[in-house]
């Protein structure tokens, strides 16, 4: 039994993280933190969340980095769903402890201090851990996974658009002289567990915002290796996101290399599934670890749609199949 | 034309309010304050309210209490869509600037100083102005609304219960050994314009709230005349109130009374509809000023619902009837 | 493995069912039927719940009654998410084939053949099955259940009520004068999967039904003992039912008596969860088996109010909770 | 006062044209017409639409086509929210009675009769109506309009996306090389009043439809008189159109340029409300006549968002504005 600990637990994606920690057989929840101040240190997680009734009763507990070298010796896995700055902060300590590391944040997603200056605000002190930290992208990047103690969990924007086009992009059968156009629609529950006008029932209503300067485009960016425009709009409901791409194809593209692109890509991959003769619809991935996919083409332009739940494939879930791969676990334990 | 002005005008209610003077032929909109430490002051209200944009765009301004006596003296008519408080400090300042005053909150719905004391948590120094204030309940008290300068709009549980309760308790119906049972359900808007966890999007779901301690309980109480219990609920949604009421007929009580004192009492009420062979549903009233009733009789047993806005009939549409009346304006002016 | 079979797969509940036997350790489903001119015959069950597709991909087969001699000899289980006229009509012919059969119709729920005439609207032929049903409400049936052949899965509406007001009853707590008042609200899936005018999205709201005539209403007289008034609501949400229910008890009845009632139904069912300090909420119950439970007095008069998900312990896990207990299993196995 | 007929006048557009034409202080509403055979002949609209009762009672009347001679000598204004088929088939006689025709079909839209053939599925018997028939988008075509005895006014989709984008074509802004990309999600309402399962309250989920062949498409084309890719998408909401539209413009766009067709465009239009430092968001104009843009430009790229309430600008109101336009009434009558 591996020793766990998530840190960040009040949030909506650490309380998914502890259900699923909770009936995985091999782990161990052992604690949950957030920070010292937080108004929720103190209660058990199930007085934030009634599902968890029952279930998942542990209290949170108020962490003071400084003492994670005495708190963290004995524990195997550690999950961070822990604002940028935080775990940027504490990433190395836990490491040193000899902890797993795995960081929902997006402190440790691209290996290039300049962009955590430009596009996050603050200056990164960690430029080592930048470059060791695998980004765990579960059906991309399962090798490098396997063999690191600092797992960067994509974003839930990301992750619906790098699913998508990653396989092309690898195949080369993008157009250099078209920008892929990214339009992401997500619930509520992406913008975190905390009251503001902005995510207040009566003010929620489709709508884009982000224009041009959301983080995650960069982020796809760097991890496409082609140029986007990403446009995140917020919808009124509470979990998930359906993305839509145009992306303008070589020319001479045939239909079936798109399709090897994607059969090849994850025919083997349980927790993405290529719809035949239907679009992904949020209903049928909230709620579950699946990212569904579906993509038609008419002459060089394809029009690809995927959709996952923001806090699980593109979040929780995720984190968890970025576990099973790195302590060789069946990769679905836990996520059903 | 009557020179208008809103206190209170960044809230749900104020901006009804604010459409509606707009709107209304004899009635200028003059200004729109809020309180002085307000983060609104200073914006227009539609840069709140994208839907006014265009049609109000007046700003919101910071009011001083202090100011009162210099500001008002031409102001005809003042809409107080504050909080209790406010309202109980600034009336008769207003009062002695020979405004009429239209009274959004509870400040002044029940003439007694215990009940401020025991359900509002604050000493009532105005037990003169208690005295003078009419209970705004249109249908019920126009006569008296039509020669007050001091109008006390009832709440939204209050008109969606009384509307149905009265014409039975005032027709002498209704078991003295039962209490009524009212079982209401709102839409979010009803806890105001405010960043709070509990009407975050993600956290709102059915759910009962106030139980045997909602403050418009001894509201209804006081008007009806005889004992209740109401139990509220928060509602996934953002407008509206359905009110279920399970009262207890005197012994003998036969269709054809209930009937009567149903017809009697709305028979020329456009804003009360009495449904004939349908229930009341939120979106037949939810943006529109009407209160739809029905009711069904089985043996002593009568089930009675009411559906309105809570914005309008329960406040806005309800304060603008009252000007209606107050100044002989036609009964529906404005209204739709 | 017991050989489980789902009648009725292609509705709402069938395919929570189909969920929770599959990933039931000691249920093999082996086949999914609906009735042999569905539309969906031939269609496999993911192709209408996309959010199984690569988990039961089973198709739905046409059954024809007369062919159930033929089919059922090896069948254990029978799970019958079907009209109440075709439970009717197939049950005896299950038994037959010494299935033990768990119906989620209202087919066997009275052992009154009169109560089948009066609110069902059709003749009962199978008075000795009636008699020997016994009624699945699995906190208070357990002992029976385990020990029957054919087991009646209550209504949705029936196990919130029940759950609420049993222990009451069983306690000898509740006026004798008075009848207890039922008001509750359920999501749309409740009326089942078909397109109808009253489900259609744009006409959902919130709104009264079967006033002073459902069906529910006499199903809770009969198994509680005592007379209700039960007014069901439509709710403009997909899944789960909160119950409010208004009780006045005996004279002298103390709070310890009502808790001592509730604590000693409950405390060793893990499904029905008392809440301390908080009011039961939808979204703790929906998309899981509990039931949550909470309660205040005041006086003589006392509140309950209970939530569930009107799919899972209004139909589908109140089904697999029978299973479990017919045949041993753990209680909470394939619940969570 | 004109006499107006609406035809159709049972499903969402029509009830909403019921009650603009109702409070116009020139048209009186005389008659509300339904295909012979619908099941809501003989209904009053209002007891359709409950927010009617009290304002329009009038009933729903069956009519046979072949009536039309003897029934429409006296009518100045005929709305057909009719079947496209309907429209098509019932026009020419409207018009020999001298009607004047707001066709919200289909039907008139495109003067090119293969279109029909190859996007309708009908062969369009009229094509000098066709080409007579003027295109009712009223911030573009008024001259047009207050001059023609038959508009045909445009899809939902068509007025969000040729709103935003024609002041761009018309300026010359837009590459020749790049295909703009439209992605627009509407409310379930833009898919009728009808029972269906794909409109059922528990099926709908954010999901797109009609990739690559909806018939917005062509008409979009034709009317921009530019190649654009449209991707509608059903929201899991009422009412309500967001278009979210990437074009590539011109190496050497200025934004002063793109600014200045905007500006030009619209200044002088009410309808079309320019926003200054937000997005358009739904709530701003479901319920409102208005249609709200904003956009942004980056290098080459630019992003325009246009949003309305596809029963009113999308429908309704813009048949409405025509009818202002047409007989000469202020612009801006009934719409609000």
């Amino acid at each position: 039994m591996l020793n766990t600990v998530i840190i960040g637990a009040s949030g909506y994606t650490g309380a998914e993280l502890a259900k699923m920690v909770n009936r995985h057989p091999q782990l161990s929840l052992s604690r949950l933190y957030v920070s010292k101040n937080s108004v929720d240190a103190g209660k058990p997680l199930s007085s934030l969340y009634g599902e968890l009734s029952g279930i998942v009763d542990l209290e949170l507990e108020g962490l003071d980095p400084q003492d994670i070298p005495q708190l963290f010796p004995n524990v195997d896995v550690v999950l961070l769903a822990t604002a940028h700055e935080v775990s940027h902060d504490i990433a190395a300590a836990l490491l040193d402890c000899a902890c797993i590391v795995f960081d929902l944040s997006g402190a440790f997603r691209v290996p290039n201090t300049d962009f955590y200056q430009q596009f996050y605000g603050f200056e990164h002190r960690y430029p080592e851990l930048l470059e060791e930290a695998v980004y765990g992208l579960a059906e991309h990047n399962a090798a490098q996974v396997a063999q690191t103690r600092l797992i960067a969990v994509p974003g839930c924007y990301t992750t619906a658009a790098l699913t998508a086009l990653k396989p092309l992009a690898n195949a080369n059968l993008i157009s250099d002289s078209h920008k892929s156009v990214i339009n992401a629609t997500s619930g509520v529950s992406g913008a975190g567990r905390k009251a503001s006008m902005g995510s207040s029932f009566c003010e929620v209503s489709l709508q884009p915002y982000g224009v041009f300067n959301h983080r995650h485009q960069p982020e796809i960016v760097h991890h496409l290796g082609q140029d986007v425009i990403f446009t995140p709009h917020l919808g009124s409901y509470k979990r998930g996101i359906l993305a839509t791409m145009n992306v303008v194809l070589k020319a001479g593209t045939t239909p079936e290399q798109v399709q090897q692109a994607y059969v090849s890509a994850y025919q083997d991959q349980p927790i993405v599934r290529l719809l035949d003769g239907a679009w992904p619809k949020l209903q049928s991935v909230v709620n579950t670890p699946f990212l569904d996919l579906a993509w038609q083409q008419q002459g060089q332009d394809l029009i690809v749609v995927s959709a996952e739940d923001n806090l699980l494939k593109g979040a929780a879930s995720q984190a968890m199949q970025c576990i099973n791969i790195r302590f060789g676990f069946d990769m679905m334990e836990s996520l059903l």
